[in-house]
């Protein structure tokens, strides 16, 4: 099987400035069409590091795409860094260095001595025009490796990538080559460790690979399946991703990058079923996770940030005795902001979460981390109380905020959990 | 110099899934102890690959800091592909099982059999603790490398960095050794072009190394200086910090991080500033952003996100005309939802939003990106008209939430723009 390194060149890269949009990019478009990436390298804006890396991916890799240091600046060195991997001088293109006179000229601007530079190619390179930018890219042979080299501007890159990168590398593979597709299942509720043994053969497996990972709660299945062409591809990702399916049950949510909320607002969409939020500890969280769908406003009302007392009770009615019998976190509160919500803004559905997000206002009778969250369905109110580890207030808000959403789907699905 | 590796594992990187924000988070923190970090390299969850990977990198480092899997499920290998690049086995850590069963007792839950596994390190490596969460790290001398393991989820990773890998590290570096010092400013309501001709004189020097960088509207001016200790190191870059913050007056909102709603959450703290937020396009990313950042409860009384025409009406008492004649969408309703927030909630400043985010609901007249932003202080009212480039929803939200905080924080000071 052909591989594949992806090389990101810049300053600003390996100083931690920015991460890397550019690497996963180029990733996700060889993949599809049938060339996985085993490495990313991210490198400085330095020639005798650009060249090293370039002699080590020419050892190992058939296909190198790099991006970055193309530009005119004296801190852009790519190309020197790549001729002096292969040895050759770097000659001018007298066709690139007009093209860049005309494009200065056009904007009725002589050209900077710097951009000069960027008519500048290793010899036995092929020039990659950009007609995006100033910074055309060139084509190389380095040791087993056939090189490309974009510019680092991702408008830029991904443009020239997809005109010139893909159709060359297609045509250099193999005619009988393997074929990759990418299945992912999202689920929720569940534990990584739990999904990973129900699931355990089929992550041993090599083809599909399977694995797992997790994000604020949120556990992903991806499956990866290859195949001889892209329907025999499809159909052992398919037959995976049912089966997985069928064994996670409710706890899948979505597939391949559907997020929790998305998946939940077209369910609400769908079967036509409006809502309102009352939130205290998300502080906003769970309404602008909703919103962030378009076309919720079909069911969206409205929401309520009742971070203060007096707001549970004014705006939905929560009974003073309530808060000072039970607290302000509590089941108690929790069901009395759903069923609150719900009547205020008229709406079948009413969700609402109350908790202590901390670092702060932890007790020992209720950490930081504890969270009640209420859904008022059709009138029926029903709450559950949650414990979640007090490290991180940010990431007590991002689970919460999903949890709440999770469990007023399965109250939809009528799989209610236990309170 | 001693030279530094950052090491991520990880199918969904290498496949594109995610961009890898590990990296560039340990490369600052390194940065920042004066080891400057030369690559980056991300490869799968294959454990041959991670032991070709850390073999090259002990052949060339002096340290080495990897995070993801080491989680519990199969396809989690690094311990398995760290051992086999020293030739040792795994062995069993009692105490770091222990500390895994007690932390499922906790949550009365059984220690899933896959969990287990994380108690397995390369024999001969030292443990790192991980109390935010299950998969402990390991450090381990690999070649010339000191090499350190951490988990992947960024919240455990960082936290352990900063706990364990920072100090380790410190105490392995010669003692003389050159120093690095970076310095942030955070701007808001300024192109990024204007910054960079107003300090084109800092940002052409090389020591301190001046940059800018934009992020959903907040331009961020990098300054990284070296000297020979820290206080030379922190002198330079503190005076070139100062001068440019001069240059750049009131746009500047905070340093070195600090998000602009925690800049001007604490302004409202000091002041003791009451206020409450109604919007509309931003569905509750307003509320959310104050409400990121502990101590706010002091202040900020609650929050409406009034999605619907009723709410606006109910809410916040917005005339009914009002609407009819210039629209939901318009100055007259951001003013009427400003007066109408701080005198519901009863709060000296009432913060409003309310635009088209899009796709859909843009017209000739109202283009998706029009935003009106109102801000009622003390009584008096504002309003402001912005249009932002309609191609994406979530970055007009994004945008929409921080222009309104920056015009409250300018009224705060003071300085308000022109409407």
């Amino acid at each position: 099987m052909s591989r594949a390194i992806v090389l990101s060149i810049g300053d600003e890269l390996v100083g931690g400035l920015y991460p890397d949009l550019n690497a996963p990019r180029i990733a996700r478009g060889l993949l599809e069409i049938g060339v996985p990436v085993d490495r990313f390298l991210a490198i400085a804006d330095d020639a005798s590091a650009v060249s090293e890396a370039l002699r080590e991916a020419g050892a190992r890799a058939d296909f190198l795409v790099a991006s970055g240091g193309l530009g005119p600046t004296l801190d852009d060195v790519t190309r020197d860094g790549a001729a002096s991997a292969v040895g050759e001088p770097l000659e001018l293109d007298p066709t690139q260095l007009r093209a860049i006179e005309e494009r200065f000229a056009r904007r009725g601007l002589p050209v900077p001595e710097s951009n000069r530079r960027q008519a500048l190619f290793p010899r036995g390179s092929a020039v990659l025009a950009n007609p995006w930018g100033t910074a055309p890219g060139f084509r190389l042979r380095i040791g087993r490796s056939l090189a490309f080299f974009l510019p680092g501007p991702p408008r830029e890159m991904e443009a020239m990538f997809e005109a010139a990168v893909l159709p060359a590398i297609r045509e250099a593979l193999p005619p009988r080559r393997d074929s990759f597709v990418r299945r992912r299942l999202h689920a929720f509720g569940v534990m990584e460790a739990v999904i990973g043994e129900r699931i355990a053969d089929w992550m041993s497996g090599e083809n599909p690979k399977v694995g797992t990972t997790v994000r604020k709660g949120e556990i992903t299945v991806s499956i990866l399946a290859r195949g001889p062409d892209d329907t025999q591809a499809r159909a052992l990702a398919d037959r995976a991703a049912e089966d997985i399916r069928g064994r996670l049950g409710e706890a899948v949510f979505g597939e391949d990058g559907t997020p929790l909320a998305q998946a939940f607002g077209r369910l609400l969409i769908e079967k036509g079923i409006t809502l309102a939020t009352a939130e205290s500890c998300t502080g906003g969280l769970l309404a602008k996770s909703l919103t962030d769908s378009p076309g919720i406003s079909a069911v969206f009302r409205e929401g309520f940030v009742v971070y203060s007392n007096e707001a549970k009770i004014e705006r939905l009615g929560v009974p003073p005795e309530t808060i000072e019998t039970h607290g302000a976190v509590s089941r108690e509160t929790a069901l009395a902001m759903a069923e609150g919500v719900a009547r205020a803004a008229r709406v079948r559905l009413g969700l609402s979460v109350t908790g202590i997000a901390g670092p702060e206002g932890g007790t020992p009778a209720k950490p930081v981390g504890l969270v009640f969250l209420g859904v008022c369905f059709d009138g029926k109110a029903r709450a559950w109380r949650r414990q979640y580890p007090p490290s991180d207030r940010r990431l007590i808000r991002e689970i919460a905020a999903r949890e709440s959403l999770n469990l007023a789907r399965l109250v939809l699905l009528g799989r209610p959990r236990e309170e």
